[in-house]
């Protein structure tokens, strides 16, 4: 079953879907790919990393290198930019994702990890960390402190999200439409607030309480009550990906002359600027730990949003495939 | 049919339909409202203004004097705003808008206007005007020149929008539905450039040209194929009011970083300030003059789009009524 790219020397086992729908079972393919892991070889024109160097990799796997935003270091921005999974890398060969023993990566995409992080838990900040990072590291959340923010969505970004605004100085509500979450988000995560969304008379009792709000969530919503509750000119980013169009309304948009924006993960200088901020904060995700041969339960467990709160794969871990 | 409101001693008269859809008749009420004029009285305690003053009073007709907002000369922010028409005055009076041959106002919700421009055509600058001109302000466009503008539909709001742009030293692209308003962009208003927005290949072709947007739109619309003429990092600004929430579609908000904003009209000093810049670049609206006996007629022309481009109503015109 192995497939061959051409300039890809080193055959590794992994674990794919051969078709859209399908369960994962067992691949072997050419190079490519992993989350975090430990340096086993280094190109000869490599310097910024060594053999056994604790590193990650995130979403990036390529971009043009020539354009103003690879230039500014905002290369998650280029137009030509290739993700570590379905991607097409400089060479052509299809980017593979990282459930697989070894991978491949260009030292520009790499970041060092914390020797006091654990490795397994640190590998979600890769995508889920720095995708809330960004905006809050963007909207001036990490040099100012007393902001009162709003986190929409309690799951593997939103949980991330809180703590960031923790140990950042904030002000945290957590705003979700589970009422069992608010427990979980005063309790264990440290939230100071929790607005359920659901609740037209504690949404009304909020509005114009908040500074930001980070909206993670990626069903189909309107964004009217949530912008409502933001003070004038309170800033509103969406991190999540619905793939119906999101409700707009006008109204509490320019009433309070409120801002919407997007944000796309982040780039290599600011993963390695957040990975240096998790480990003086000590934040890492909260991870359950699955085996590659329990990787289609957890799928379907996701699939039911019964994770607290990322999945991470120990590919290293026992498998009786592998 | 004359109404009366305490404490309101002037008897005018005006026009109003006098129920939801009915049209416009003759009106008797007791004061208030005009949108430009020339000053008869002026109170004992106003020093800024005096008898013969050419003037105008937009749509901010009261707020609460004491919030941040109205301290830091941003009260169309204020919580308790009350506009020029259906609005309550601090006496408990309703606002009965400015068809009517006189107006009371409050001194801090009138602005001088410019010697050298006519009145006519100045009033719906009060309205039109100022909330295009506080989001081009906002947005750093009258310092700065050469920035690549879109103005997104080309109405009352837009062709204003087009003189501000082309005033200030942008680059100016006009978006629009109708084929028709190229000439008319191009030609009369200056517009450098003319997107047919239900043309995918011209929309396609200009993508990430634009450094900031201006959406004039009233009628609900999908906010993606216009923020994706955005540059990455880019502005787009929502002015218009549709009753139906706008599609906001996630992706070309995230993969481009990109900025959605809302700006309703603009305080009454930065009324003044666009004032003064008319009259320093002669920026007026394109108007039609009707006298009073015209009004159902020029509503229902307005109802059909057919006006270039604000309907203007000489109160002190011919009419057979008043």
């Amino acid at each position: 079953m192995a497939q061959t790219t051409p300039n890809h020397t080193q055959t590794v086992s992994g674990w794919a879907a051969l078709e859209a729908g399908a369960k994962l079972t067992p691949y072997t393919f050419k190079r490519r790919h992993e989350i975090t892991g430990v340096i086993i070889k280094v190109g000869s024109e490599v310097s910024n990393f060594k053999v056994g160097d604790r590193v990650g990799v995130g979403c990036l796997a390529a971009s043009c290198l020539e354009c103003e935003f690879c230039k500014d270091s905002q290369e998650n921005y280029c137009d030509a930019v290739q993700f570590t999974y379905n991607g097409i890398f400089w060479d052509g060969s299809i980017t593979y994702g990282g459930y697989s023993k070894m991978l491949v990566a260009d030292h520009r995409y790499v970041v060092h990890v914390p020797e006091t992080l654990p490795m397994d838990a640190v590998a979600p900040l890769l995508c889920a960390g720095i995708t809330v990072f960004c905006p809050m590291k963007d909207n001036n959340l990490i040099e100012s402190t007393g902001k009162r923010l709003g986190i929409v969505g309690l799951g593997g970004l939103g949980h991330v999200a809180v703590k960031f605004g923790k140990a950042f100085g904030h002000h945290v509500t957590v705003i979700s439409t589970s009422p069992s979450k608010e427990k979980e988000a005063r309790e264990r995560l440290g939230a100071d607030d929790f607005i359920l969304s659901t609740n037209a008379e504690q949404m009304q009792s909020k509005k114009r309480t908040l500074d930001f709000i980070l909206d993670t969530v990626s069903a189909k919503h309107s964004l009217g009550p949530t912008l409502e509750l933001l003070k004038v000119n309170g800033t509103l980013v969406i991190v999540g990906v619905p793939d119906k169009p999101i409700d707009l309304p006008s109204f509490p948009l320019i009433f309070g002359k409120r801002v919407v924006k997007g944000s796309m993960i982040g780039s290599i200088k600011e993963t390695q600027e957040m990975m240096e901020l998790c480990g003086k904060h000590n934040i890492t995700c909260d991870i359950e730990v699955v085996t590659p041969d329990k990787i289609n339960e957890a799928l379907d467990r996701l699939a039911n949003n019964d994770v607290k709160y990322r999945f991470v794969i120990d590919i290293a871990g026992k498998s009786p495939n592998l």
